[in-house]
């Protein structure tokens, strides 16, 4: 069979989500094309080491830019956080190596608008990854959509919430400055519900927002700090400005006349990673929960009288994508099996040649919803797109 | 024992409620003072007799000054629509009645300011029935944020839904045109939501909002039509535009520092009367959906470790405001017991010379924050309060 | 309008509800006779007079036997425990009274033969208040049932559930005397849940039982104790036992091939009064909840491949039995409409000389399954109908 | 790092379900040895190198006598259905292999006697893979029930419920016939829910069970056939009889006290593989259902008064055991992870020479129990254990 060789950018919680989706992919999935570990890239050289060993990657690097060169590398997965996207896409894609490129895409459009570019003209495959398109139930709502089910949609409505950052104690990680992360919960979460209402929806056509900030400093971190592997050692006592929101909210109006609203924070006691829609048509509604991600919720106005209610699908059958071949009907799969599907269309994308999205052109458009509501934000105003 | 004499206004779906609960009110709680169901007024006489036949009401009025002017007369039951509560509020205010009113207050917050003035010249009661503070769940909720359950609130986050009219040949009611209904949900739905947003949270400070309409015209209904007692010949084929918007978005900054989303609408298919919140603070949340009015979910960042999790209080018990004098835990009430609650603190407030909340003077609040909402609809910008 | 004169047996939890719901009934349905609170009766004077002055009724009287004998009673409504149902309700079938009687019927089969007999010879209207079968989800359930869309019945799993004897200390009331209730929550919570199971499913051909006694002795109450309105002085330090079982399990063989099981208890943690159910059949499925009365979940095989879910149908439309009397969709009921739904039928089976179900035949087959059960757990094996 | 070599012996359902396991165990958790698939065993030798190429195990055989007796092999991994374990397990026992087996454990108690006897005598480690106890809510369940929280248990009620062969055209597959399977969902899935009852409950004294067929002839399957991989060509028209029951029902008293009941069935329409149990006791009660996984419910009577309700525990985070090993805390596992908890908890027992749980003590007395359930659904009387 042929191979594709994967060289991947990143070993923290991206890099081993997409460790394991290459590694599983081809059990549970006919694939076109093996996909190969062999070279995973980190500033850190025993650090990366480390994590080879552990996934399987073949080989090592300390330079994304030898890796990139390498001309046995087929693909470059890019598993970092979204400040370092932008120089490794735009060297890979000129070395005219597909990219696999984590989420939200860039720190701004003109980055984005860039990469497109240079993806586009070298001819390169280029997906973002917005994996939660790839859950059964929610590639199950397209397909309903699709089908008419739902008939004219009139509303979206959709909240991502966390609550990870409520303690005031809780340290300046980077997702906390924005010279890495650009902006809190509207780059980190909205990304992710804009690009489901983008999919299930359509396009927007205008944003308002609202964002706030509930603790304005935070203690330091050595180092920089990322999330998960924090030692106590690691934060001092010195304080330091948090510089990106701690909520973000947006009202849209779609190009198609549906209205929406969406709700991204880090400081819901209890919501722990919860991205729900709701989504209301002539027809019926759909409504989707990620802390329960099998689970499909669906009315039909079209069920007899008397009958009609929220159906809780459970999105397990062979009838959902993807979920057939996991295991049988009821038995739910997690978090990271969206990572898994999203290998196996990007590799069809390249051996088949065709398109995989979301890609950098719908990341594009994300990203520039995103800076539409920051600066509605800050002129208290609605800003057409 | 003392008697009031109540001369209720309207006798269609409010008459009914309230009407209900003037009977019920002194079965299941003791009262300073008994209610008596003195006389009932409607423009159609023989539908007033029927209703005062059907509930007990003693007399019949077919004119509401006269009703008002009764020197008998100790509370005037305002159930009717928003386009009459004004003359009718002024008017027994004068005579020094004290008015049990429906919600909305008002067209416009200049006849709730006239209505508030009159009702503290005259020092009468003025009770407004915003009903859903008065469900057990809902005034629980109010208590734990008192004992400081919650914390520091960060986020409200509401819904009011319904469906109604997804269907392009429902008739154009009263309630979908502007000269008897003022606006759409926003005044309907969203006056009850910015009320619990004011009870629970606190005042608003700026409001941004984003209105849709996307059904414009509807068949006319002769004799102007109402809600729920249509028959298919009232309903022609000549078509009349709606003069209210369908949905009403709002994002809000309260004065706490808190930020807050309302979604009011009657296109939501599958939610027949759905009012939930979500109440996220420091110390824990806490979440409520009228559909299942008799629950109460709480998060407590204070519960142990690993233990923690969204709790569903059955608010049926003892310890849950009202709840003790109707039946044993568990045995839930429904949509009208609200309306006793209110009747029987009514009642209180006029024996022992209390405040009964919400009065006039937070509905006028309400109604100058659902303005701003339409302000900020019309000019694409925030409106601070 | 006809009246119909009812006197009413009993005048605490049971008194309550019934008197409530011979209130409403008349403003809520259109009735072809009026029911009259003509007297109640209780053997405590000042209590029986504060009860009727609270409800309207019109007199009171201290000895049931006086009372139906009275020629101007025409219903006799039995609102007392089950050790006093066999004398009231014989000597009022033998004045010719239409009885209204609370569940459980009797304290043994032999009673309930009896009690049925006598009510025969006299055609007189039985009824027995297994009022939860007239709930709009239970009622609209049976409805789906003979329409045929759940087909062929597999399962009934029932589990009738409450908390409120766990503590230890929880004195020793009269439900766990045997000879005032003859039984623990086999008597008072399995006659409900057999009902439902007669109803819905069929009749039972045989069953296996499991009691339990899981707290053996019990502080005395002085004069005998009720639930509800105990006072901390009348329990004393003396210890007596508990002759009833605390839990109550069977599985049963209905006579159409179905299999079932029950569960009843007052030591489930949590539960206050929840009556749920599971019913599988070969085209879909039914589950109810009392503690969330309103919601009925069905799951139709029948439905798309794909789009299969269980609907919450919360019944409170218009095509929903009883629903559309009350509120608009989406407005909940409570606990005591049941029983107003209950007067309603019981008099239109009167005017219109109509059978009502359940009846003491019923009644008489719910306590042999009773009986039945317990004979079983005795015997530990299986009892054939 | 030391190797143990596993060598499989079957490649269907579970064989991938395990082959999983073994793969991803080391990528997620500290191991202290390397598990290596050595070889895989099958008696089709280019479907089983089919197995292995997919899965990596290096080398195939097509005889287990052959692979069980190859000295470089460690473990002997049990994927096959339970009429193959018996020689399997005792021929690799005999040879001083570790097991890891598939449950049902065996045809009978006689079988599993024989079974655990030879293991002890050859000292090796044998696991019995109920891996349900392996989540993480179900894991956290029972340190809860050790650590008080729930105080005296008095009831269990579980079920677990499927609706695989509702369908009468469904084929007669090798678990419908009691030469291969012993018994229907007695065998399969109350061997599940007993050893979660002996887990969290404790040991059972006495059973009662009823048992029905519904369907009692079916299409046969060219070649014995098994679920999931049926083609259309492989089902005739011929019928033979379905020679295992439908569903099986228990109620058991516990050596403790409590009291419980089980329910297992095919015949439960829309429920897929729900296993759910609750728990009551003097303290607080737990439920879980094995649809929703990764959620606990958790009712304390030492919550606050009023405060009280059922909470859903998202057993996602660090505080729930296995789940710090995969993803943030809101990020769901699925069905497959119990199974990697088991072969990192297996390893570790091999290594540190320890116990694991269940084991073939643990398999042979829930056998027992379920023999007794089949003597008493035959005799219709009570069986004591």
């Amino acid at each position: 069979m042929k191979k594709l060789n994967i060289g991947i950018v990143g070993y923290k919680f991206m890099g081993r989500a997409h460790s394991n989706a290459w590694k599983k992919a081809p059990q549970f999935f006919d694939m076109p094309a093996m996909p190969v570990l062999k070279a995973a890239c980190g500033r850190h050289e025993s650090a990366v080491k480390d994590f080879a060993d552990k996934w399987g990657w073949e080989e090592t690097e300390t330079d994304w830019k030898k890796l990139v060169a390498r001309p046995d590398i087929d693909i470059i997965d890019v598993a970092l956080p979204q400040d370092l996207h932008y120089n490794v896409a735009l060297a890979a894609a000129k070395e005219g190596k597909h990219i696999f490129c984590e989420k939200p895409l860039s720190m701004n459009s003109r980055q984005a608008e860039e990469m497109l570019k240079v993806c586009e003209d070298n001819k390169v495959k280029h997906y973002l990854n917005h994996n939660y398109r790839r859950t059964p139930a929610v590639s199950f709502a397209k397909k309903m959509i699709e089908d008419g089910k739902i008939g004219r949609i009139f509303h979206w409505r959709c909240a991502y919430q966390q609550d990870w950052i409520i303690d005031p104690n809780f340290p300046l990680t980077w997702q906390l400055q924005k010279e890495y992360a650009q902006a809190g919960p509207q780059w980190d979460l909205n990304s992710h519900a804009v690009d489901l209402a983008h999919y299930l929806v359509g396009d927007i056509a205008s944003v308002s927002s609202l964002t706030a900030n509930f603790i304005t400093t935070r203690p330091i971190v050595e180092g920089g700090g990322t999330t998960g592997n924090l030692t106590a050692g690691e934060v001092g006592t010195e304080m330091g400005d948090v510089t990106v929101e701690d909520a973000a909210l947006m009202m849209v109006m779609f190009k198609n006349g549906a209205i929406g609203s969406f709700e991204a924070t880090r400081f819901a006691a209890g919501r722990k990673n919860r991205l729900s829609f709701e989504i209301y048509g002539s027809k019926g509604s759909l409504c989707f929960d990620l802390e329960r991600m099998n689970e499909l919720q669906y009315f039909s106005r079209e069920d007899e009288s008397g009958q009609q209610g929220f159906r809780t699908i459970l999105a397990t059958e062979a009838a959902h994508p993807y979920a057939g071949n996991w295991w049988p009907a009821g038995h739910i799969i997690g978090y990271e099996h969206s990572f898994v599907h999203a290998v196996v269309d990007f590799v069809n994308a390249i051996e088949y040649d065709t398109q995989i999205k979301p890609d950098f052109s719908d990341g594009l458009k994300i990203i520039k919803v995103l800076e539409a509501g920051l600066e509605s934000a800050a002129s208290k105003r609605q800003i057409d797109l």
